[in-house]
């Protein structure tokens, strides 16, 4: 902590992720000293919004924060950890899918910060509820990083780095590609004159009804019956979408293979 | 409506649809008259919770209700029609996937009474937000359905059989398809020794996201930034288990035609 008995923190990155931890570090008291981006208009509006110091290269970052957070894309992290100049706080990268070995070999004081959660800049979050996923190189890194951590979330749990990849493997078939089948009704929906709000509450019950019953317990639907016509009268609509067609074959056949075989 | 000026109600079906909309109607001061299913212990237990009549067979039920509600599975439809006597009330079905013409051929006065929303009995459902999607043979027909919908939702829509049999298949996928998502990271987190639960904000995200956000927008993640590193592992990742292999490559392709090609 600095003098003034507040956490300091410095960000690599300017992306969704590093957009909304930092602003919400701002926000619960958290001193934000220094953001780095290659994009300069991103790190720029986003150090003006915190008061923080905007930094164009990466050698030139301060080694007086408490945490140094690296929010960059997955395949950059490797890369932000060789370029950064050493540094006395601890550096923890936010990816679900590299191993804290990439950090924890350069950084005595290293570990992962890893939010659970789908971030994009048009819409807030409710960050209290947000899962994070904590690993450090030491007790000591473990304990600052959770601290951290515990400003912002009241959901913070000790994840090492296989179980975090897993995690993160399963969070992209209930994030990504569920959001690519609200994709794909939207359009089924748009090309017949209606409108997606139709499936809103269906789409708020789905994800709903998984909090109280197992999704084995929670399926219904012409694939978990069975039921060969409706299943048909589908493929047939489906004609003039290939790639739809694909997915519904797919996803049918692994359901009626679950239930009935 | 009957001389206690109430609407009087019977329902052909005791499954998951007819449960809800039963238990709803009789909570909003609609009379259940009477309950038929072929599944005894349903019907009886349903016709018990509600004060009405369980019937053994269809051709003894009373011609006197002011609608007959046939809440069976799709494939069910037809013949439910073909053996129900001829009664003077609106005859509706609840079938997403059904014309209406298969019951306005037989019936004067029919129509469609399709709740589109997924039921489980376990759970309950918060029926004033369900779409109800109506249809009339006639616009009198029309008119007492949306009626007997506005006694359970506020959300009432006038669909037709073609449009209503789009939003069905588009249901199809935000719900059935996204469960089965759903239950893949479930095995996949399991797995792993962890919580299901750990995932449960992130799903709730993703849904609320695209109430503010489209679904395009909205999207997120490895396949979206075409990220070959990240895919190459969770391909890696996903050997032993062949069937979620086959989804993950389907729908990373089609996300990264998207939004890369």
């Amino acid at each position: 902590m600095g003098r003034d008995n507040k956490y300091h923190v410095s960000f690599i990155g300017s992306g969704n992720v590093a957009f909304h931890l930092a602003k919400n570090m701002d926000a619960s008291g958290v001193i934000i000293d220094e953001i780095y981006s290659p994009n300069r208009d991103n790190r720029e509006l986003l150090a003006k919004a915190l008061n923080a110091k905007a930094i164009e290269s990466l050698a030139s970052i301060t080694a007086t924060s408490d945490f140094y957070i690296i929010a960059v894309p997955d395949d950059k992290v490797k890369e932000v950890v060789s370029s950064l100049p050493p540094v006395k706080g601890v550096v923890a990268h936010t990816s679900g899918i590299t191993p804290m070995s990439v950090i924890s070999s350069r950084f005595k004081n290293s570990g992962v910060f890893y939010p659970l959660q789908t971030f994009s800049k048009q819409r807030e979050v409710n960050i209290a509820t947000v899962p994070f996923c904590i690993e450090g190189n030491t007790e000591a890194a473990a304990e600052k990083l959770t601290a951290l951590a515990g400003k912002l979330s009241r959901n913070i749990n000790a994840v090492n780095s296989h179980e975090r990849k897993n995690l993160h493997l399963a969070a992209v078939f209930v994030s990504n590609f569920v959001n690519h089948l609200y994709h794909t009704a939207n359009t089924l929906v748009e090309e017949s004159g209606l409108s997606f709000d139709l499936l809103l509450p269906l789409i708020e019950e789905v994800a709903a009804k998984v909090k109280t019953l197992s999704p084995e317990a929670a399926q219904t639907g012409p694939a978990r019956r069975n039921d060969k016509n409706s299943i048909k009268m589908h493929r047939e609509m489906l004609n003039p979408h290939p790639d739809f067609k694909a997915l519904y074959d797919l996803i049918t056949r692994q359901i009626i293979k679950q239930y009935h075989e």
